[in-house]
């Protein structure tokens, strides 16, 4: 067979630097440039900027997309899981531990979620990263293992493995390096090329907008969930996305520990209302999409069915222990009246912040907490830091509510370093008091796309 | 001193991506980046594409030349030639050997003339693979020898050093392989920084313009000269330029053996109109700008007046000895009635291409040529490959020519690889006929820019 001759990559690149429409062999031979390091670093950085600045058409971006995919493996699942395995992935947040709910939450409707999350960077937690607040948790299961506790449980979170998309290793990291993280179709090509890996059936995205997400506006936002839902769907997923509000905190806990502690709680059926509403939601979205519920609202109650009657709380209980945590360990931490400081480090120093006047609860600004929480040692700067599971914060009070001066409103869970008088004058900046009829409370979810 | 604290090169690569100004300090930052290797190339490519993209105002592009200048050394000249010591700049050709002639000629005229060339790539020319087709000349000259050489002298073809302009080099080799060449800012930068490290007097530029040259279209050649001229007088050189159709050869000599003769026939007051005009009128600007002449026209007659009178033929016949060429070759060489293949190696084979029907020359595609002898060769299409300095072509006609049918019109010289039936189709197709009425010859220089 005649070698197909290669476009050279500084043409790729000036095709499009000037806008042009790049084929899919072209694409090809780019992504596997990366994969095989055949393409400079410096020309993946001027390709990026080039597609940052002149974007893509939805064809170009779904050729992208299927090219990192098929950069690496490509997971297969038993023939009987035909239409069952279902994973759900968030655009990031603050106290976003919405996954730990949701994954045993579908194993119970007899979903199979291989569940492959990330760590946390900058701001944005990991659901990694709080799960390994376990002691004993291993995120990294082999191909193999993944399967029999699928099998066996019906979910599982876990890293990704090396062979998983490899282009988009590259990829991501030249893409925070450079200043071209928030493109569209690189945006798609990322998150989708690791779906389509998974092999599976269905996926719910929740993309979020707001002061603490990668877009403020809503129709930035909804551009992401139009271009990831239509990748999805083209690559044979069922793709559904939910575009919800991110300002304040998930939840009321923000930090590792602190969020095992808060999604144990909404598996015994006493969460948060916007955490369940986040959870039932986007379930419920796969449950209708995977044909287990005949309704939207029918998969909520599903779903929400499973967090009261414990169902969620034993799968979740038996992903632990087939992940590695102690039966013992597992066990207590899912007990009606856990003392969940028996199994998960407590930190060792705790300071409430009082509030600095009277009035009513308008916002609670959950970037300023998370960042003062990352330089606590709660987040990382770095890819590869270690961090301290232990740090983190509760919310005391909730929006809308009339607070007292001096009533204390956030709990800080610190060790080395110590909470400083700096860092006190920015949480205390995250809260905004004032008058009860300045209250503008908009739904936590502003859309939901099914296709 | 308190340490300046750097803005991240993300936030340096976001801010050219979004179109804002980089003050002369972030500028700074990222040149000395480049320099010390403390900024990854992925993120070198990724800032090259977003200034090709976004462009820069005048004074970052100021900034930007002057931090390059600044990141290696900066020649300095004995106080005497203060005022004298000049260049020029040709930003590149097919068959431009206007180097070879102008800076003799500049120094018979009491000038000295520091003249830091480069080499070819692609289908351009190169001055020094031109010189290195002369035995022992050697263009690696340490700065005291070159001082040397200038001072007894007055003129001196050299390359570029380690130590001239070191962020440059990482950046121009990584602008070819991202497709960034053809960037205003960048060009400038490129280029003045490397006049600007040369401490010169005065500086005469020829931007070509035309199917050969880099700018297809007047206009744009002319934004390019007007940002070298603003720039290069800003650093204080006396900067003029001249903007010169760039279609055909230069001359009738095209390769690096045959574009020396050509030279040398030139210095002999023999050489082709084209050629004496742009010596001249470089010359001249030069002549005008140092105050060695009181107008353009005088400074062009003194130019000429030194091709006349073997003045110039002097100057390069002392330059090729102080660089290294035996003094009997170089008398060869210069002699009237030279041998020039006595000294030059001659290519084992020529062949003459005939025309294939009669008329007018019309036009002679200088690209089309230039890119054959690149194959046969005489040019490199990779940094650092080998080059066959006895490759070239003769044109053995001339624009507005009646010709006959099978009238010789190009030799080819070549050894091996031998000329392809391919590449006399493709070499025939360099050469366009037609009715005289037909023949339109615009100006070779389009506009002169004096400050």
């Amino acid at each position: 067979m005649a070698q197909r001759e290669l476009t050279p990559f500084p043409e790729l690149i000036r095709k499009k630097r000037d806008g042009e429409q790049l084929s899919v062999l072209e694409i090809r031979d780019f992504v596997q440039g990366v994969k095989y390091k055949t393409i400079q670093e410096g020309q993946i950085g001027a390709m990026l900027m080039a597609i940052w600045q002149k974007g893509m058409l939805a064809e170009e971006t779904l050729a992208l997309t299927k090219e990192m995919m098929m950069s690496g493996e490509v997971m297969s699942w038993p023939s009987q899981w035909k239409g069952l395995v279902v994973d759900k992935h968030s655009t990031g947040g603050v106290g976003d531990k919405v996954s730990l709910v949701l994954a045993p939450a579908l194993a119970a409707c007899g979903c199979k979620v291989p569940m492959i999350s990330g760590r946390g960077l900058a701001h944005t937690g990991g659901t990694l990263d709080k799960l390994e607040s376990i002691p004993g948790l291993n995120v990294c299961q082999p191909g193999e293992q993944l399967q029999r506790i699928l099998q066996e449980v019906g979910c599982c979170i876990v890293g990704q493995t090396e062979n998983l998309v490899p282009a988009d290793k590259v990829m991501y990291a030249l893409r925070d390096a450079t200043s071209t993280v928030d493109s569209l179709p690189l945006i798609t090509g990322s998150i989708m090329s690791k779906k389509g890996a998974e092999s599976l059936s269905a996926l719910v995205l929740d993309v979020k907008f707001g002061k603490a997400a990668l877009y403020q506006d809503l129709s930035s936002a909804k551009k992401l969930a139009q271009s990831l839902v239509s990748v999805g769907n083209s690559l044979g997923i069922h793709t559904g996305a939910v575009l919800s509000r991110m300002n304040c905190p998930i939840g009321r806990c923000v930090g590792n520990s602190l969020e095992v502690i808060e999604s144990l709680e909404c598996l015994k059926g006493r969460g948060p209302d916007d955490i369940l509403e986040l959870v039932t939601l986007l379930g419920g979205v796969l449950l209708l999409m995977t044909g287990c519920a005949a309704s939207l609202e029918d998969g909520k109650k599903v779903i929400a069915g499973t967090l009261r009657n414990g169902k969620a709380l034993e799968k979740f209980r038996n992903m632990m222990i087939g992940q590695g945590v102690a039966v013992q360990a597992a066990a207590s931490l899912c007990s009606d009246n856990a003392d969940y400081y028996s199994v998960l480090r407590r930190a060792l120093h705790q300071t409430d912040l009082e509030t600095e006047c009277p009035g009513t609860v308008l916002d609670i600004d959950g970037v300023v907490i998370a960042k003062v929480l990352q330089r606590l040692g709660a987040g990382r700067s770095k890819v590869g830091q270690t961090i301290n599971h232990s740090v983190g914060a509760e919310l005391l009070v909730f929006l809308g509510q009339q607070v007292e001066k001096g009533q204390p409103w956030l709990r800080v869970h610190y060790e080395t370093p110590a909470l400083s008088a700096e860092q006190r004058v920015s949480l205390q900046r995250a809260l905004t008091l004032g008058s009860a009829d300045q209250l503008h409370t908009p739904p936590l979810v502003a859309e939901v796309i099914i296709p």
